[in-house]
């Protein structure tokens, strides 16, 4: 099993490479994403620089990459399902859309939450050329035939690579692929994906060391919460509804996206003008999210990690609120989530209403673009509401012996966002990526059961997320 | 994939059912261990009442296992593993060895320590049985003919609920049973063990809850440590050399069992008189555990708990040590390991060299007992004592600039935990066992990268502990 061979460099090269293209995306996008100032103008200006920016960002994302293939678009993890099952689409894993992906997924990116749009599923695609590129360079090299067995095994590991690095979690990276991809694996596949992956996630926070972004190889949305006490017992019974509730969410969205892929004007503007198409809506969203507009009902100026930062915040924001004006220093980000008028909880509830459709749309936009990241800050969000709600409800906890044991909200986030995004890719470990990303295991048993009420629910009615685009393109 | 049906009735039982079982067992376990009286006696009586008990014990579970079934020593879980690989050993699942089975389980736990023996291996088994009874239970009621298929889906579940209830951990379960088990499965299956698992782990903690022994449903060994910073990026290069020392150990071993397996005088009296054996084997254990003798250079007073939550530790003994007389209240655990001439580090050392043997030895006692638990105790034990060292000779951390970051040996205990249970089983799950079981997510990626040195050695060499059985009886 586990021979010291080729395989093993190659599979290390494609994790430290992977990672590191990973990084400098991230970093370019940052100081992409620095250049987009709307403040300090007139307002009518900052309007328009708002605009403007992401509309110019998205129009070259999707021209570009459209340009050069036409299979840069989405995020490419159902066409890669697709693969693994034995159709070939050789064309699909070549080489010369690597680059195209890459700056296209860069422009869209830097997009940031005007977009709102991830970076998982493209970069596993990504992940997958690079591997069946490496794997073409070796049979020049060795002078081999090519093995259709060994290329397999080779994309299964990629995938875990792609995910490992975007998050900087290789165990659930690792399944999380698994899940989504394949029917059947090997554990001998496992092996080759966790090996590699965890190259990539090593590699991935060494570089955020070397960056000085962080002391240490710790996690990437490292959250601080308390592991003395994280939840009563009875709390679980809200988990579980959490778990409903979300379920009940992805249900509504597969609704209304079939509703909006079956339009017939965004149809016809799909097939003839794809930029003009990505312009129009974005254009859209970047009215809708303009800060002094109504973005400021839904925290626009909160980048996508800044969303999940302040999502997954230790604090309950409920009683930061009520003390604004003593404690909270000016510059935090649940701040921008604690309107005057509109209070957390109205600008939760809007964030929710908006987004919703507002990430459908998104999804038929003809740029590179993954769903996964927005569906996840969706689901946090959503635990978010709910756990700040039941704080509200019960600003003891739900013991009224003892010494009171408040309900922590981020609790609720976390099993918002593995429920939500673990219903919609029919996945159980987001409830483990969850833990991985924030480094916070105390909530791991409410998390799964939610992420399993909502599987429940969503498993019974639907294909999974990624298997209803191959479902529609039969 | 998710009708409601009656598999999941049945898989909820299945949880629920081992859950209870293994918790009644722990209690039972606990109440006839306090029994175990040796103190306040004269030394010569304290010595004998030391080693009868786990005496009498023992060879009550040898004659009354083997008396009902001869399939009831060991583990079980090579047993299983053929099974599972299609072979057909109908008598080994047959519900009669269940009681066998529980029975001399509990005893042979009941000798705690001494014995040096775990849970896991013959738990899984137990819960294969009870997987098989059910099924057959479910075949006569509904009158359907029985489902070979079906019945394979069962035990898969089974087994990651065996693992599940022991340690309270879903996630790790179901992918420890996947790795040691199959080498090919399906993503169905994974769904039913993690749904059967959840069950488990959740009814397994909320009993702890009624019990009143937890305030919540937290980790079972729950560990307090520090998450503001686990570790320097350099001491990496411990936890590698950790990982490797670890697969050396397990490759001494290996080769050590083999010469205990092929010696002349157990076998003969393996073959005729079972329980002579085990009696001769506990009294030299007994006798060389005996606190007041050699016991007290290796913390045999210490159950096989206590072992685990003194070595997972989060303080430096090295420092506690050093000013013992001041802070530290008498009756804390990790004081257990400090004997006033040898050291903490010359009682770890000798706790190595003395279970090393001895855990050898165990492994040919024909009694039900699973040898996971042990192995991941060594393992502690191993990363201890290094960490300890590391913290030793860097009493400041590795950078010498900015504020001391002391290093924290606990980290290290987990990761040799991981890697020497990994690198013996085979498995890398081992890394997500350990966060899940101590619910600190801090130190998993040191964790993953020792256990996959760990295994990257002995892989190559050896088949695994599991594997080594089945091709011996071959």
């Amino acid at each position: 099993l586990f021979r010291v061979g080729e395989d093993w460099y190659f599979l290390f090269i494609l994790g430290v490479l992977m990672a590191t293209i990973s990084f400098t995306m991230d970093i370019i996008i940052a100081r992409l994403h620095a250049g987009k100032t709307w403040r300090g103008f007139h307002r009518r200006l900052g309007y328009l620089s708002w605009t403007m920016y992401p509309m110019a960002l998205a129009a070259f994302s999707t021209g570009f990459s459209q340009s050069i293939t036409p299979h840069s678009g989405g995020s490419g993890i159902s066409e890669l399902k697709t693969i693994l099952m034995g159709v070939v689409l050789e064309d699909y894993l070549a080489i010369k859309n690597f680059g195209a992906k890459v700056v296209g997924l860069t422009c869209t990116l830097t997009c940031g939450s005007t977009l709102f749009l991830g970076k998982v599923g493209p970069y596993v695609h990504l992940s997958a050329m690079a591997a069946a590129y490496l794997g073409k360079m070796r049979t020049t090299v060795t002078r081999e035939y090519e093995n259709k067995f060994k290329q397999h095994e080779m994309l299964v590991a990629a995938q875990a690579v792609g995910v490992a690095t975007v998050f900087g979690a290789p165990i659930s990276g690792v399944l999380f692929s698994i899940e989504v991809m394949s029917p059947y694996f090997a554990v001998r596949d496992y092996w080759r994906g966790f090996f590699a992956a965890t190259c990539g996630a090593f590699m991935f926070r060494l570089l955020a060391v070397f960056n000085s972004e962080q002391e240490t190889i710790a996690a990437v949305f490292k959250s601080n919460l308390k592991i003395d006490f994280p939840f009563d017992l009875l709390e679980t019974f809200f988990f579980l509804i959490l778990g409903y509730g979300g379920s009940g969410f992805e249900v509504l969205s597969r609704w209304l996206m079939v509703a909006v892929r079956k339009n017939q004007l965004t149809a016809k503007l799909l097939a003839t003008d794809k930029p003009v198409y990505t312009v129009l809506v974005v254009l859209l969203f970047a009215s809708i999210t303009f800060p002094p507009g109504l973005g400021q009902f839904m925290a626009s100026r909160l980048t996508m990690k800044e969303y999940l930062t302040s999502l997954f915040e230790n604090r309950t924001w409920g009683l930061l609120t009520l003390n604004a004006s003593g404690v909270a220093k000016p510059g935090e980000l649940w701040q921008e989530w604690d309107h005057p008028s509109a209070t957390i909880y109205g600008t939760l509830i809007f964030f929710l209403l908006m987004k919703f459709w507002m990430l459908i749309l998104a999804t038929t936009l003809p740029l590179p673009a993954g769903y996964f990241m927005p569906i996840f800050i969706y689901g946090a969000a959503i635990g978010r509401l709910v756990g700040e709600v039941v704080a509200l409800l019960f600003p003891r906890g739900l013991y009224s012996e003892g010494p009171p044991r408040p309900i922590i909200p981020a609790g609720y986030a976390l099993a918002g966002a593995a429920a939500f995004s673990g219903s919609v890719t029919h996945a159980v470990s987001t409830s483990l990526l969850v833990c991985e990303a924030t480094g916070h295991m105390g909530h791991v048993l409410p998390t799964v059961l939610a992420v399993l009420v909502a599987n429940a629910i969503t498993q019974k009615n639907q294909p999974s997320f990624y298997d209803a685009p191959i479902i529609v393109k039969k």
